[in-house]
This record gives structure tokens, sequence and C-alpha cells, in this order.
């Protein structure tokens, strides 16, 4: 088959990649459909088994690196590899999809193509990155970011987790601390299809997302000290509340977000107040700040702006506020070719498709580092994820897994990026 | 001595009344200088036996009721008695002073007329009441309200507390299971002295508070569902969020409170969202309102808006909200010739004085359903209550019983109320 002519009407085996889906998920299933695979667990080398099987059945040359991203290379052709990849590490009461869909869909795509008897001009390569969740071991997104230099190895194996143990020696005790050093070559490309894990596509109708690029994101936690007193006999003229200041600042960040449009998102997800009682004023209130944007400018503006507004209800309050950052990732934008290909290629196939950014973080933002790099979205149920409930179409999964092909394809006849 | 003449010099002797609080906080005693003295446990127990004793060494009649309030009457003159009293029971991180001085103010009256040789017209009581802090057993203010007539005896006694325990199990294991039936006598009037647990009287430097009512309360509890979505994924005008409207709920009451003015106040003392993590959307939220005013209607007006908003804003945020009523007290009016009684007293014993409702609850709201009744305020310092910090000078706690002194006697004297 000549892939200058009718390679395009290629399409991957969609019941074997439903297939590995499913048999993925059997490992560490939890009730609802859903599946716990938290990193560097036995249910992780449990499932890390079988998709190193399955990559070896396909003949590709697996390594894996010191850090315990295994990448799995189809070796034809020559230079650098186009790279596709996600994870396979859940959160603790994770879905099926989120990772899992893109390291499933890689191999559904190296399988094709050797099927079809297709022999692309560069290698194809098919990776799964460590703890990209982060639900044991912070930061998330760790395999990825020790791949592409992020982080000094050494740096990376001390982190301990949420239940005291080390990365470095759980890795060695599910025999995961591969010999190859990172950071690791920088792929030609690198394309990962995933889940949309957001609500948008659904909502307006569309099958594909043609991912611009990943939100920056602002983690703040915020401590405020006022004076707990009795809820009946303080007079409102005289209260320090920090119940009435967490909640000001959470109304103001929904208002500033709505005021600043565009990409602009802000949450409160956690409030906690001391004592706590129906009938007291409380001493604390701790809250966390959640702020995104996909444009430096506008993140760093909202951040000034809470500042300031924190600043002023602490005067205004008579309370005392500390805020300590929780985390800080600048936005990253992707290449515009990538994006470009795969709006083509989703509309070739007949789809809709709309550009959209990325509210979480992902693996491939890493690889946007050192190499072109996109994103491919399809919808998520309901906008549902980090659920037992999470849930994609299976037609939607497949179409996704041939963009992703194509892209890979094209990318590989690419003479120049 | 004649009290129609020189008596009004009669003045309390402070440092008995200070030993006897000093003596009292000697049991149950905790970390910086507080008292941990739940109704009916051991510690209570003993609280009671060394009042019981005081009163029988000042000859009082004493009685112990079925729901365990004591009352000792020095039975002297004729009719039914002047009553004062408070409670002895304390929240587990209570202070020394919050029920305390009004029993202990009540035996020091007594005995300071019967040193100075002053027999009352009528009969002198005073009383402690079961379970006035509501601590350990629903609802506070257990012994007063039953007392009146307000619960029923054997309600009463099947009440069980957070420890699983039975009201009328752990009377009869402290032995203060009495045989007096309840309702009781009603008395010619009841006074009762008190610390404000609020910070007007300090910040105004005023002495004494002429207690004009208590405060109606209505506490609401409020359940917010809405939908659990990823916070980086979700865009604003897509989301459902109970971190949100509980709270923009907050900040409504907050500012109802401001425009309502005069003795409205609103407090939302405890929240909590699920599952409260920083990245999530919580799925539901629940809140606490604390409303109090001293005017019925406007007790119900603030009630009436506080639904209509959490209709607007269910409508608005497509969430569903649902509350429950947690306790409703009418507001209590005090009576205006005993107000006025005791403003006088203290002008004439050169204190500054002024008239104020009562935030918090009391026995003596009780009483006001059943005879004349007021309450005398002093200091608390920084308003603090329901703490080992709690903290009264020594002169204010001295001052108040004098003025309870003079009440009394007057009380004591008339012959028509």
């Amino acid at each position: 088959m000549s892939f200058a002519s009718g390679g395009s009407q290629l399409r991957v085996n969609g019941d074997r990649l439903l297939k590995r889906i499913h048999d993925l998920a059997s490992i560490g299933a939890i009730d609802g459909g859903g599946c716990a695979r938290l990193a560097l667990t036995d249910d992780d080398r449990d499932g890390r088994d079988l998709v190193v099987d399955w990559m070896k059945q396909l003949g590709l040359d697996v390594t894996t690196d010191v850090i315990g991203n295994v990448v799995g290379v189809w070796n034809v052709g020559s230079g650098s590899p186009v790279m596709t990849g996600s994870h396979i590490d859940t959160v603790r009461t994770g879905g099926k999809y989120d990772g899992n869909l893109g390291v499933l869909a890689g191999l559904e795509v190296i399988e094709r193509c050797q099927e079809a008897g297709y022999i692309p001009t560069r290698p194809l390569a098919v990776a799964f990155f460590t703890n990209e969740e982060g639900s044991r071991f912070a930061p998330d997104m760790l395999g990825s970011l020790t791949y592409v230099g992020g982080l000094p190895i050494e740096e990376a194996l001390d982190i301990v987790g949420i239940d005291g143990m080390r990365v470095g020696d759980e890795l060695e005790r599910i025999g995961y601390n591969g010999a190859t050093p990172c950071p690791g070559f920088a792929p030609y490309a690198f394309v990962e299809l995933h889940i949309e894990q957001g609500p948008v596509l659904e909502q307006r109708n569309v099958l594909i997302g043609a991912v611009t690029g990943v939100q920056g994101i602002s983690w703040t936690h915020v401590t405020i000290a006022g004076q707990s007193n009795h809820a009946g006999t303080t007079p409102m003229a005289l209260r320090h509340d920090p119940a009435y200041v967490a909640s000001f600042i959470t109304v103001f960040l929904r208002k500033m977000a709505i005021t600043m449009g565009g990409n602009q998102v802000c949450t409160v997800g956690k409030i906690d107040l001391f004592p706590n009682l129906v009938n007291v004023v409380p001493a604390t209130a701790t809250l966390t700040l959640d702020i995104r944007n996909t444009d430096s400018e506008l993140l760093l503006r909202a951040e000034k702006d809470v500042q300031q507004m924190l600043i002023d209800i602490a005067a205004e309050e008579g309370v005392t506020i500390t805020t300590r950052s929780l985390a800080r990732f600048d936005p990253v934008d992707f290449d515009h070719r990538l994006i470009s290909l795969v709006q083509d290629i989703a509309t070739q196939h007949g789809h809709t498709v709309m550009l959209m950014p990325s509210g979480a973080g992902h693996d491939a933002q890493m690889f946007a580092r050192v190499c072109p790099t996109t994103m491919i979205f399809v919808p998520s149920a309901g906008g549902i994820s980090h659920n037992p409930a999470e849930h994609t179409e299976p037609k939607d999964l497949v179409a996704g897994a041939d963009v992703l092909l194509h892209a890979m394809i094209s990318l590989a006849e690419m003479k120049d990026l």
C-alpha cells in the first residue's frame, strides 16, 4: 500500500484498542468501573508489565529509564522518532481512559502500521511516563519532567510520597529502576491523545480538540487569622471574621474570572474553618486559590489583582492574611504546525474539530520544551474525570486514535519540521 | 441596721466571692486557667457537691428537682422568693466565670445579708440549673427550660448526649436525681448576674449592662449540591460550584446584617466542602447560618430575605439547596421595671451603665416566661468567653455582685411587682 496514495484511508483497529483499554482497566479495578493504580504500587507494576508485554509483542525496542519511564521504539527508518505516549498511573479513584488511552492508542497506531505494511521514514515510539497524576508523589508529571531534564534525577529519586515511601526505593521494589539515563533523547515531534477531562467538546458537540497549549497554573494557600468570638454577643462592627474573609475571597475570584473572560479560570476548592462551629466566629480560615490562564501576562495580572485584594480585605476586616505558593507553572504553547496538522486530519476524516487549550497538565507539556508538540482531545461525558464515572464514547476513542495515527504518519514523512 | 436608711451602703464581701470562684474553678481545672465540667460528669458532681455544701453552711433549704436543678432558699419572711442563679456546668474548654459568677454571687448576697442582720420581707433563693451549656446534651438551658415547664420531664430525662449517655441515667449516677417535681415554683422575680461574653461593655468602657432581653436565634443547616469538576478544564460559565454558593451566602449574611443594623447579627461559623481539594470544584458544600435579633419581626424578615436569596442563587448557579432548622428561639423581653431597677442601682453606686440585649442564651430567659426577670452583665476582657482565657476584672465581678445584692433587696421589699 502506498501512503502517498491510499494510505489516508488507513484506520486503527477499534476493537483491539477497546479490548486493550478494557484489559488494562481490569488491573486495579474499583467499583463503578474505575481504576486505582497509584504510581509505583503493585497495581501500577502489574499494569506496566502488561503494557511492556504488548510492546514486546510488537517487536519494539523497550527501554526503562532511571525514573521508570518506559519507551518502546519501532526502530525503522532513520532519524529521531516521532513519539506518542502518556501515563498509566491513575488517581486513587480514577477512570479507565485518563492517560491509558494515549498509551494504548500509541500501541495501536504502531500495530496498525505494521499490519498494513507501512514502514515510516522515521522510527515511531510510544512511551508511558512515571507518576503523571501526582496522587502519590509530588510533583505531578514527574516522569516526563525528569525525562526532559526539568528535574535532576537525584532529586526525583529522593521524593517521598504521601505514604512515606521514596520514589527510588519504590522503583527498585517494583523492578522499574531502569538504566537508560535522563534526560532522554529528544523526539522529532511529540503528539499525545487524551480525553478532554472537561465539558467543552461535549457542550459544543465537537469531536476533536486540537490542543493549542496548556494553561499556566498558580496555586496559593491562604491563611486568615482573625478573632474568634461568640456569634451572639459580638456586634458586626467589632468582628474580625476569617469565614467572611474566606468567602469574600472566593466570591472575588469568581467575579474576577468572569470579568477577565477568555481562558481565565479561578477555583476555591478547599476551605477549612477553625473551630468550625455554628455559633462561633472562627479564629482562623485556610483556603486554596487555583488560578489558571493560557496567557502568561494575564495570569500574572490575575495573581497581582488577587494579592492587592488580599491586602485590602485584610485591612478592612482587621485580620492577618498570609499566603504560600503551592505550585506555579507558566503557560505552555504547543507548536502551531502540529496544531494545524491535527485540525487538517480531523477535517479530512469528516470530524468536527476546534482549537482549545488544556486546563489540566499533561506529559506533552514537558515535551514542548524539547520538540514540536501538540495534543489531541476527545470528549469526556459530562466533563467528568478523575472519577470511576469517567466516560468517552467508544467511537470517539477510536476517532481520536485515527487522528493520532495520521498525525504520526504525517510527521514521520516530514522532511523538515 | 435599717435598710430603709443606711442599708444602701451595704456591699458584698468581695474577697469571699473571689475565693469561692477560685475554689470552684479548681474542680475540673484545665490548662490556661479554665474549667472543664461538662454537665452530669464526675467533675460536675464534685462542683455541685461543693456549692451544695456552701448552701447548707448558710442554712438554706436545699432541694434538688427531678432534672437535677438545685435551689437553696433562705426561708425568711413570706411569699414567693426572689430568686437568682445560673449554672455551674461549663463547655469543654470553658472559663471560670461563665455561669459560676451568678451562682456564687447569689450565695454571697445571702451570706452578706445574714451577716448584716438584714431579714428580707420575702425569702431569697439561689439556684443552679442543669446543662445550661448544651455541650454534652441538647438542648442547652435544659434545666431551666424543664423548671418552667417548657419541656416534659420524661422527654428531658430521655435525652441522649454526645457520648451516648442518657440524662436520667447520668443524674442517677451522680446522685442528683432529686424528688422535687418540675415545673417548680414561680419566683416573685428572677435576676441573674453573668459576664457579658461579648466585647460591648469593654469597648464602650461601661461597667454594668442592664439587660433588656435575649436575642431570638435562628440556626439553619444549609446543604448545597452542585457538580464536581476539574478546576482547570471547566470553563466558568459551565460551573455549578457549591463553594462559590456557600461563599456568596456568607457574604450576603454579612451585608444583610450591616444593612439591617440595630441588634441584627449573622454568622457563618461552619463550612464544609466535599471533596475539599485544591483543584476540584466541590460536589457539595454544607454551612450553618446563625441569625439573631432582639426583635421578632426583624428576625422573621431576616429569615425571609435569606430564604429568597437561597432560591435566587440556587437558580442562578444551577445548584440544589436544601435547608434544615437546627434551632429556633423567639426573642425574649425582660421586665422593664427590673431593667430600670438595675440601671438605678448601678447609677447610685456610681457605676457607668447601659441598656443592652444579651446575644447569648441564659437560664434567665426561661424564667421570663413565669415571673418578672432581668439580668446584670459585667465586662468580658476582649469579649472572650467559652475559653480558658475568659477574664473579668475582680473589681468588676464584685461591682456586679453589689448591684445584684441591692436588686434582690429592693425586689424583696416591693409590695407589688
